[in-house]
């Protein structure tokens, strides 16, 4: 089959061998896939990956163990947990996100979504409805990271609607959890450091405001980080008020260095957030509560994923899709 | 008066004027004093520091606008805040710890107990009960920033006995921490460097493990990281489960350099914690839930308090005493 490798220049190359279905997986079609920032980490060597990557996708199901999946349009969660481990588990919340024998989607132990066919268990597919198409669909996986912040808000008396939430970083992950915390009522605000980018939460009805224009600190209930630099900690330190919580969403592959004795002083909380629920995710766009195809910058065919992907490394670049 | 003086080598005058008391504030007569790690810190320049440090002390009112406090013995809040704003009027917790207007007993703006006399808000008073000797109750303010860290435990359905706690850093403050956490019922092991402070915890019945003796990852619920140093957090992050809780108890003076996409991988929390509920700290010492003597390593009159400070600073030495 078709697929983007990584194993140095990142390559299309048309004699990748289809991954083999295990029992209780499903054999997935990819219809569109996603560019996401990890990918590019990936590309650049984080994690040591090599293969293929891409966790973003809408498919349809070729094969599966359950005969009622097969020709269903689905999502997937991308953590494919053992299912047996007390992660796996345990209920209430999305199983396996932490199962220590867990593969990732096209980032740990699974190749991925750019490519014509990946595999993954039935228990990840979450269903797309009819009326929901594929450009929308595509971005549950990154919705539903976003969404995922909403479970870190504070949900004392008032809820999450009567905090102040300050967004640092205005790129796709940025803008789509600005979207998530918008649609639940809370004030949000995006901090960022492109006009452009901002205007697209601006026209989604979100206020918006330049870096270089922010002035005062303790200024807000909560700041997401999601900068995707290594000066985000510190700057949302500054932002941030006593007793108040920043969520990490910038995975920063190197150390930083970084003064955490504000943190302490002030008592902040800070909290790492990655995956999220993706039926969570598949509702909000169901029901149109997000709408991310402003996000949209480009769509290649996959037999041009390699451009795509520099195409999607270039400095401003939005969500880059493949068609597969 | 008499006190220790900061402003380059700590040095003891006798001819420091005496506090000026103001409205709604006691003059008290310090009867001992105890030197905390942070008091070493200000004396190498951190917070650009000047003037007579200290801030755990039991001292006698001698004079207050409240008749009632004149003679009583008591401990003090150190956080003295402006008592109008909204941090200082939020009930359920102590007020004005986070007031941006506020004094600090001898950290910020306010001259401390390494004196024969200082000022402090009546309000920040609390008595000591006639059963709880000196050299109990100047751990009261060490001991309310160490019982603090309870407020961090998630309160779940099982609620914080049923959570398993690791104490990294075996000083005198995470030693306090450890008996305070023991004696709410969780399970707690303190993670440690020496030998001689680990078997100050084992005699109070608290599990100890030498830090090179320490195998494993994700072995924990909770860590409480106190050791003061830049390498603890990355340490407490190899060491706490996903979706743990650190909480950080170390004023690193100067920043440090730590890769915190663990963090964000495993979705741990990081609480900052500083100061705690005096009154709380009090009763757990009058109902002796906690005895902190064993930690006392010295005492010295405050006439030697720079010989006193120095002998803190030595490698291995726990709590130093000032008897004023």
């Amino acid at each position: 089959m078709r697929a983007l490798v990584l194993d140095g220049i990142p390559r299309v190359a048309t004699d990748i061998e289809e991954p083999a279905r295990a029992p209780g997986e499903a054999l997935i079609a990819v219809r569109v896939a996603g560019i996401c920032d990890t990918d590019l980490q990936l590309a650049r060597g984080y994690m040591g990956f090599r293969g293929v990557p891409g966790h973003e996708m809408v498919g349809e199901v070729v094969t599966a163990d359950d005969v009622r999946w097969i020709g269903r349009r689905v999502v997937a969660d991308i953590n494919a947990g053992c299912g047996a481990c007390d992660d796996c588990r345990t209920r209430g919340r999305p199983p396996g996100h932490h199962c220590p024998k867990r593969t990732v989607l096209g980032i740990l132990g699974r190749s991925g979504a750019f490519a014509e066919r990946l595999t993954i268990p039935e228990r990840c597919l979450v269903e797309v409805p009819d009326g929901l198409d594929d450009d929308r669909a595509v971005f549950a996986e990154p919705l539903a990271a976003a969404l995922h912040v909403l479970d870190d808000l504070d949900a004392g008396a008032s809820g999450a609607s009567a905090q102040r939430v300050m967004v640092l970083g205005d790129g796709k992950l940025g803008l789509l959890i600005a979207f998530a915390v918008a649609a639940s009522g809370a004030r949000v605000t995006v901090v960022g450091h492109h006009r452009s980018k901002l205007a697209i939460a601006a026209a989604a009805g979100i206020d918006t405001v330049l870096e270089s224009e922010l002035d005062g600190r303790g200024v807000t209930d909560v700041v997401v980080e999601a900068t995707g630099t290594a000066g985000g900690l510190a700057r949302a330190l500054e932002l941030v008020r006593p007793r108040g919580t920043i969520i990490l969403k910038s995975t920063v592959a190197s150390p930083i260095t970084v003064d955490l004795a504000p943190a302490i002083v002030h008592e902040i909380r800070l909290i790492g957030s990655r995956c999220g629920d993706m039926r969570a995710a598949i509702d909000a766009l169901a029901a149109q509560r997000v709408d991310p195809r402003p996000l949209i910058a480009a769509r290649y065919p996959l037999a041009r994923a390699d451009e795509a992907l520099a195409y999607a490394g270039t400095r401003g670049v939005m969500k880059v899709l493949l068609d597969a």
